[in-house]
C-alpha cells in the first residue's frame, strides 16, 4: 500500500510502497484511511523536536488524525464490523489499568500513539484496536471528521471540563485565544454545550470573521489592547474560563490577567513558559488547568455533534500522493483550514 | 394600597385597602408591584389546602412571583437603590444559617415565604429583603419575567442540577413531562445550557405546538402509548433525566419506565405518591430527586437568560383588581399561559 | 472438579464433578478458587425468586462473590499472571459499551454475571475475564476478602458516591440503618472516607456491638423509638445521608425521616416499596438514591484499604463440600458473620 | 483600650492606648480578644510589602487571626450573643454579591481584611461582622484555635477542595511540601478527610517528627534527593495531589515534579514564580490550583474538627504587651508552633 513515509528529519517525507499492516492481536482493528488531517506537530516532528522523547526509529508513517472504514478486525473484536465508518481515537490503549476503567484514556499506562510513536495514519491502511474506534453517525464522511481525531478532540475536552465544574453558567464569559484549528472547535463546543458569552481573541480579521459564524458572542482583534478591552467588557473582573488555544507570542500572560477571581486559564496551545508570581495565584485563587486530547466517550460525543451539525471542520482536501505540498503550504501559512489527506 | 386578600379559605378573595407595609428592619426592602404570577398553588390555597402547614392568620394578601421597582430600602441595603427594576426570589431568607452560606437558599433555617406563611405580593407594594431582589437586566419589565420568581425557577434549578451531574451531554436524551406553565421554562433551559436530546410529553396537542417553539427536539403525545414510544426513540434504554412537572394522573410511574439505567428522574410536580419496588430502585441504580424552588443565584442566572431573549415567558395580563376573575379562569382551565396581575 | 450446582429450584444443591472450564476467548482469565462467599441472594435463588429474571437453565454452580489465584489466561491477558491473588469483580463486562468507557462497570450493556445467569464461583475453578480480576495486595488472604466482591464492593460504593458529592463533611451525620453483612463494610468505608457522625440503627444489640467496633460514633436500638431518637441527635433535621441496608420491615420510610432537607437516602436493601407523597420528596427537596453493586476501580480502592487494615470482614468458613450445611445455617439464621466456602 | 499599633514600615509597632471600636451598622460585632495569631505575613507587612497592596493609612492595628468572645452586636445580629465565644473569619464580607450568594466569601467584591487593610485583633476588642463568626464548640478556648482563622483555613480549604475533586481516593498520594503552621493542619485536615496516603516532606527533622503525630503515612528529608524518594515511593508516577505549603526556595517546580499525570499541585505557600514550560504541563494534564483562605463554612467545619479532637494546633502564648517581642522570635526563626497573643 502507499504511505507517507519520514526516513530522515528535516527532509520531506516521501510516498512509499509498503507492506500492508496485518491483524495480529484480538482486539486489533485496521482502518482503511478515508481522510487523515495534518497538523502543526506534523511539522515539528519532521523538523525533529519530537525525536527525542518519542526515538522512534525511522522511517515510519506519520499521521494522527485518522478516519475511514473497517477493513479487518480481531477475533475479539465486538464493537464495529468491517465497512462500519469510523473515526479513531488518536491513542491506542490497554483498558486495563486504573487510568482506562476511570474512562481517562489518555492517561492509560500503556498507550501507543500512532502517527508519534508507531505507524500512523497517511496511508491507505492505518492499524489501531477495537478501543479506538468511534462509529460515525448516518450522514457524515471521514474526510469531513478526521481533524476531530486530535483538535476537534482536545478542544472538546477543555470546553467539557470548565462546563462540568460549573465555570460557564448564564452570565458568565469564556474567553478563546485563537481561532485557528482548534479554536474554531472550541468555539462551537462552547455554544452547543453553555450559555456563556464566548469572547474571541485572534491577530487575524479572518479568523475572527469565522469565529463569528461559529457562534462568538464578541470578537476582539489582538492589536495590543486586547487584555484591556477584555477587561472592559467584563466589568474589569476577567473571565471564569480563559482558553489559551496559541500558547506562544505571549498569550500565557495575556490569559492570565483576562482570567478573573477563582477563575481557570485552560492551557492547550504550547510553546512558552508559565511565569508567574504565586503570590498572583494565590492572592485571587487562580488556575492553570493542562489539557490533553480527550477520552473516547468524548470522541463520540463530538461525532453526535457532528452529526447533528453543531460542530463543523472547515478542510481543505488533498490527495495523498500530495503529502509534501500540503506540508509546504502549512509550513509556508497558505493553508486556510484543516488540511486533509485523502488517498485514491 | 389595594392588595387581593383571602378571608376565608374556599371564598373568593377580595380586593381591600389595607396600610402599606413599612421598613422597620435594616436589610428591608419594598417593592412596587409590577406583575404579579398567578400559579396553581394560588388555588390550593384559597381552597385550604396550605392552611394546616402555614398556619396563617386569615385576612392575609396572597401572591408569591412578584416583580416591580424597588420603592424603599432599610439602612443596611447596599444592593439596589430605589427605582431599580427587580424580580423577588420566593424566600425571605436569613443569610446566617449553615444552607444559606452555601448559597441554598430554599433550605434556609429561618426562611419566611410571603405569599404562603407571611403577606403576599398581590397588592400595590410587597415587603422583602435585600437578599430576595435580582436586578433585571436592561428593557426586561417586571410583568413579562414575575412567573419566573416560582414557575422559571424550579423549572431552571432543576436543569442546572441535572446539567452540572453530566447527565445531559452530546448524545443523551432529557424528557420533559408536561409543557406547561413549568415546563416550557424547562425546555427552553434545557435548550440554553445542554445539547441533549429533548422529548417532550403532554396530553395536549396544543402544548406540544409550544414545546416546538420552545426548542423540544421530538415531542409525544401522551396518549397511552407514550411511554413505548419515549423507549422506542432511546434503543429501548430510556432517558438519562427524566423532568416530571405533572406529578399525578400516572406520571411518576411513567416517569420511571422512561429512565434510563443510572439516570434519575426528577420530581417536581406533586400530587400522587412515588410507589416503586426498592428492587427495580437497586437492580438499574436509578434514582428520584426531589427539587425546590431554587436559589437566589439561580433566579440571577434565569434573568440573564431572559435578558437575552434564550428563556421568555408565556403571559396574560389581568387588572389587580380582576384578581378573582383570573383565579376563576385558572380553575375552569380557561387560561392559556401565565396570569399575572398588573397594579393599575 | 467439584462444584455446587443448582438442579431445582427449592431443593439443596449438591457437589458434582463436573469438568474444568477452559479458556476459549483472549481476555479469558479462570480463577482458582480460594473463597466463595455465601450471601442471602443465593438463598433466593435456590427458592427461585431469580428464575424469571435470569432464565439460566438448571444445573448451573452459584456464587457470585468469589476471589482465589489466577489459574490460567487467555492470549491477550495483560494485567495478571498465574498464581496471582485476585478477587474477582461480580460482573464480565465488555469493556466497550459507552457505559464500561466511562467505568461505570455495573451499567455494561454486554454484561454477564457469574453465579446468577453463568455458572459461578462454588467450585475449585471459575472462569471470568481479564477486565474482572483485581489484584490483591500483599499478605491478602482471597477467603478473607470474597465476601467483598458483592456485599463489600455494594457497601463501598454507596458510601463514595455520598463522600464525592460532599454530603460528609465535617459536622454532617451519616445514618446506617442495619449494621449486617453488607452495612459492617459500609461503617468502616464511612469512617476511612469522611468525618461524618456516624449513627447505626439495628434491632440487634450484638450488630450494635461490632457497629462501635467498626467506627460507629453512635449506635440506637432499632425498638420503636429509634426515628425519634435519630431525630433528636441530628436537632431535629435529621441526617444528610441515610443508608438503607435493609429496605424491609418499614425501613425504607425510617430512612425517609431520618432524612434532612436537601438530603439523600442510599436505597441498598430491598424489599418492600418505596412509598411517598412527591409533596414530602419536593417540599424538602430529598432524594432516593439507587445503588447497585460497584465499579471495577471502586473494587480496587476497597482492596486497598483491606491492604491497610482499615475495612475487615467478620466471616465464618466452611468447606465447599458443606455449602448445603452453611446454606441451612444462613437459612436459620445461626450464621454469625459471612459464611465463606473454601476448595479444600 | 490596648491594641499594637504600626506606626512606620520597619519600625516595630507600640502598645497604644486607643478608643474602642463601637457598633456602627446592623450587621457589626465586636469581639473582645481571646486570642490573636502571630503570622509571617505580619512580618510581611511590618516591613512594607504590603503597603503598595492595601494602601492603608498608619497607624493601625495588625492581626488577622482572631478568636474570642462576642462582646456587642448590631440590630440585626441573630446569630451570636454576647458572650459566645467565636473565631473570626479573616474577611468581613457584604453578603449580597454573586461569590457570596454562592458561599465564596473570599471572593467578595466588597470585602474588607482587618488587619490588613482594616484594624486587626492584636487588641482587647475587634469590630467584625455578624457574617464573620463562628460559634466554638463547647470546651474549645478561643486562645487554643485564633491560628485557624487564616492558616488553618488555607490548610482546610485546599484538602477540602482534592476531596471533593475525587483526586484523594483509596491508593492515591498526597504530598505535603512544609510541615510547619499550615502544613500541620493540612496533614490532619488530610488525615480527617481522606484514606490517601500522606507523604510529608520538610527541611526539618522536628518538623517531619511532628508530622508524624500529626497523621503523615511516610516522612522524606528534603536534602536534596526528596524529588526522587517521592517519585520511588509512588512506582515512578508521583502523587495525584501536591499541596505546597512553602512557595519559596525551589518547592514549586520540586512539587509539580512530584505531581502524577492528570494530577494537581496546589499552591499555598508564595514567594517565588511557577516557570514552567506549557508544553509540560499540556503533555501530562497537570494543573496548578490557586488557594486563597477558604469560606465561611469551612472555618465553621474546621471548628467541628478543633472540637472534636481531630485537628489540633502548636501553640506558644505571649502576652499582648509581648507582642514585639513575639514579632522578634519568629523573625530570629526562635519561635516553635504558632505565635498567639493574649490580652490580659
Amino acid at each position: 500500500m502507499k504511505a507517507v513515509r519520514l526516513h530522515q528529519y528535516d527532509q520531506w517525507p516521501s510516498v512509499d510502497e509498503i507492506p500492508e499492516p496485518e491483524i495480529t492481536g484480538p482486539l486489533d482493528v485496521i482502518v482503511r484511511i478515508g481522510g487523515a488531517g495534518l497538523c502543526r506537530t506534523d511539522l515539528h516532528i519532521w523538523e525533529g523536536q519530537w525525536a527525542p522523547k518519542t526515538e522512534i526509529a525511522l522511517p515510519y508513517t506519520i499521521g494522527h488524525e485518522n478516519a475511514g472504514w473497517v477493513h479487518a478486525v480481531g477475533s475479539a473484536v465486538s464493537n464495529v464490523d468491517v465497512g462500519d465508518a469510523v473515526i479513531v481515537h488518536p491513542l491506542v490503549t490497554c483498558g486495563l489499568c486504573r487510568a482506562c476503567r476511570d474512562g481517562d484514556d489518555m492517561h492509560c499506562e500503556n498507550g501507543a500513539f500512532p502517527g508519534i510513536d508507531t505507524d500512523g495514519g497517511w496511508a491507505e491502511l492505518l492499524k489501531t484496536s477495537a478501543r479506538s474506534v468511534v462509529k460515525l453517525p448516518d450522514g457524515v464522511e471521514p474526510a469531513d471528521v478526521a481533524a476531530h481525531a486530535d483538535a476537534g478532540l482536545t478542544a472538546y475536552h477543555a470546553v467539557k471540563k470548565a462546563v462540568l465544574r460549573g465555570m460557564l453558567l448564564p452570565g458568565t464569559t469564556a474567553v478563546v485565544i485563537g481561532a485557528g484549528g482548534l479554536g474554531h472547535i472550541g468555539i462551537q463546543s462552547l455554544a452547543a454545550l453553555s450559555p456563556a458569552d464566548i469572547v474571541v481573541v485572534d491577530r487575524s480579521e479572518p479568523a475572527l470573521e469565522l469565529a463569528r459564524t461559529c457562534g462568538a458572542t464578541h470578537t476582539v482583534l489582538a492589536d495590543g489592547s486586547h487584555v484591556d478591552t477584555v477587561l472592559e467588557m467584563t466589568d474589569g473582573n476577567g473571565a471564569e474560563a480563559v482558553f489559551d488555544f496559541v500558547g506562544e507570542h505571549g498569550t500565557v500572560a495575556e490569559a492570565f490577567a483576562m482570567t478573573k477571581r477563582a477563575g481557570s486559564q485552560f492551557v492547550i496551545g504550547y510553546g512558552e513558559n508559565i511565569d508567574m508570581p504565586t503570590i498572583d495565584v494565590i492572592s485571587t485563587e487562580r488556575s492553570f488547568v493542562g489539557n490533553l486530547v480527550g477520552t473516547y466517550n468524548d470522541l463520540a460525543e463530538l461525532m453526535i455533534l457532528a452529526g447533528q451539525g453543531k460542530v463543523t471542520l472547515h478542510t481543505r482536501q488533498f490527495a495523498l500522493d500530495d503529502a509534501v505540498e500540503a506540508m509546504q503550504e502549512l509550513h509556508h501559512g497558505r493553508l486556510q483550514g484543516r488540511g486533509i489527506l485523502v488517498p485514491a
